[in-house]
């Protein structure tokens, strides 16, 4: 642990590999205590869409921009824990296989389940991690599939939902809540002849959601050959400055903290909640067995009425580096 | 209450119609206890696919033949809690309009998010009502979005995954779980010319899996004609079989009720553990404040460490009906 972190502090791309492993198995909270109060500089960007909308072409495309602009990046690629996915995973190695031997870049891809917390907490660990080892921006990679792309926009500063145009799939049948989490939309793939009416579409839809402060921008890129990449930076930096300057980046990483602090707490709770279900009496209806289990975890019966929730409350505690 | 539970007891759909809205509400937890002792008689069966699939066409052809044989159906169709699925909802309803006026078949849309413990929360309470209620098949079908479309499978004895030929999505990048949770894979639209080369992935892909103890059955249906559907209720019904006289149904039901007061007891900790980790003083790592947060819970710091929590466990609660 001492020499782990005697590496990491020196700047060893080999001893943030071997912090990020550890968090991994879930041996971490020691390592980010440790690194906690270092962390906050960076600027995190999520970045999510469908499958086949070419993330990683775009992941790849923009870090080569944030190299020429002097930008030091780390990349988390969350992969989901199918056991189809593997060829995919090998692509996106692929795509970012140019940038392996920079030291600017870090490159990790991990598993999405697995360890207690799911995307925020393995995920958050190792954004932390990368942040406090010195880089200038954090990039995190989820595939379209499951809860983890809107997650997502609860642990990252900054997120972007790229679309691809002619995929068959309209704005309107897009998954559930996608929509809703876009800092930027980005339209990959614009030399496509459906772009402008994919573009079209989006901007259609956003008129019927009811933005408040940030409306997110729409930016067409063509990764495969780095066009408007540059523009999607700019983008970025724009909401970046936004959120400074709105007071929105203190709440968002507030909420943030608390996310995960709920994550890893839950993730613990409900093996312990497993657990006691498992040792309750024969003979229990559903919810006796839950008001049970509650009393357990000394939280009154009655806390099950919706009225006893208070899913709101004044969150005091820490935001670093703002 | 005594009023609803006369009316529920005396056969009327008005009754079964309000205790659901009841449980919906969050408000449901007597209702349950009361009617739960006469639950565990319905085979429930799920429905799951990606949209467009023709799940709603598959329910209302399921839902006829059903009632030829001279079967009572409850249907609950989960729907995503998208602004956008407004037109898929209406589109639903009409397919399956015909079975309105029937008194032995019951129709409930619900929304998937919203109460207390998700798809297991008032989706678990419809299906025990309408069990109690009387009716012999309880037909669970969720859009294939988020997370609902794997939970089907902790709640229903027997689960269908339904594909379509020619979607443009080969089985390889289906979201990550759906194929696993298939008893019966369900090819839809089997008069497409793409019909047999999807029967040839899907086998293919079975392979991939190591199953153990029910092998999925696969049907290939024209639920727009009726083609194929009494296929597939004997395929149901083989699986229902198989569960009862392998054992497998016990260990089923006692899993599926651990999942859902595991849901009911969570959804409340959730609330309680947002507003706890709102009240921390500021300053702190996110392990601590989740360890701070365990403490709280009466739950030792410790278990944060993955080897601390069971997963597993005996269960001795309650199973019905069996």
């Amino acid at each position: 642990m001492d020499e782990l972190l005697a590496g990491f502090e020196a700047g060893e791309p080999r001893a943030l590999a071997r912090a990020i492993s550890r968090c991994e198995s879930g041996r971490g909270a020691d390592l980010i205590r440790a690194i906690y109060p270092r962390t906050g500089r960076a600027l995190s960007v999520g970045l999510t869409g469908p499958p086949g909308v070419g993330k990683s072409t775009l992941s790849a495309a923009l870090v080569a921009h944030l190299r020429r602009l002097g930008k030091t990046v780390g990349v988390i690629s969350v992969d989901p824990s199918s056991p189809f996915s593997h060829g995919a995973l090998l692509g996106d190695r692929i795509r970012l296989a140019e940038h392996f031997t920079d030291p600017g870049v870090f490159i990790r891809s991990m598993a999405s389940r697995g360890h207690l917390g799911g995307v925020a907490g393995a995920t958050a660990d190792a954004a932390s991690l990368m942040d406090a080892f010195g880089m200038d921006v954090v990039l995190i990679e989820t595939v379209g599939v499951g809860q983890s792309e809107i997650e997502i926009a609860e642990i990252a500063d900054t997120t972007l939902v790229a679309l691809q145009p002619g995929s068959g799939d309209s704005v309107q049948v897009l998954k559930a809540g996608i929509l809703e989490i876009a800092d930027v939309f980005v339209v990959n793939k614009s030399d496509h002849p459906m772009a402008l009416q994919l573009q079209r579409e989006i901007r259609s839809m956003m008129e019927m959601l009811n933005y408040q402060g940030w409306i997110p921008e729409l930016v067409a890129t063509q990764a495969i050959a780095g066009t408007g990449v540059d523009k999607l930076w700019e983008a970025i930096l724009r909401h970046g400055a936004w959120l400074r300057e709105s007071g929105a980046l203190v709440e968002k990483r507030r909420a943030a903290f608390a996310h995960r602090v709920r994550q890893l707490a839950l993730g613990t709770l409900e093996g312990q909640v497993e657990a006691y279900v498992a040792s309750l009496p024969a003979g229990l209806d559903p919810y006796a067995a839950a008001a049970a289990v509650l009393r357990h975890f000394g939280v009154d019966e009655g806390a099950t009425a919706p009225g006893n929730v208070r899913p709101g409350g004044t969150l005091r505690a820490t935001v670093k580096g703002l």
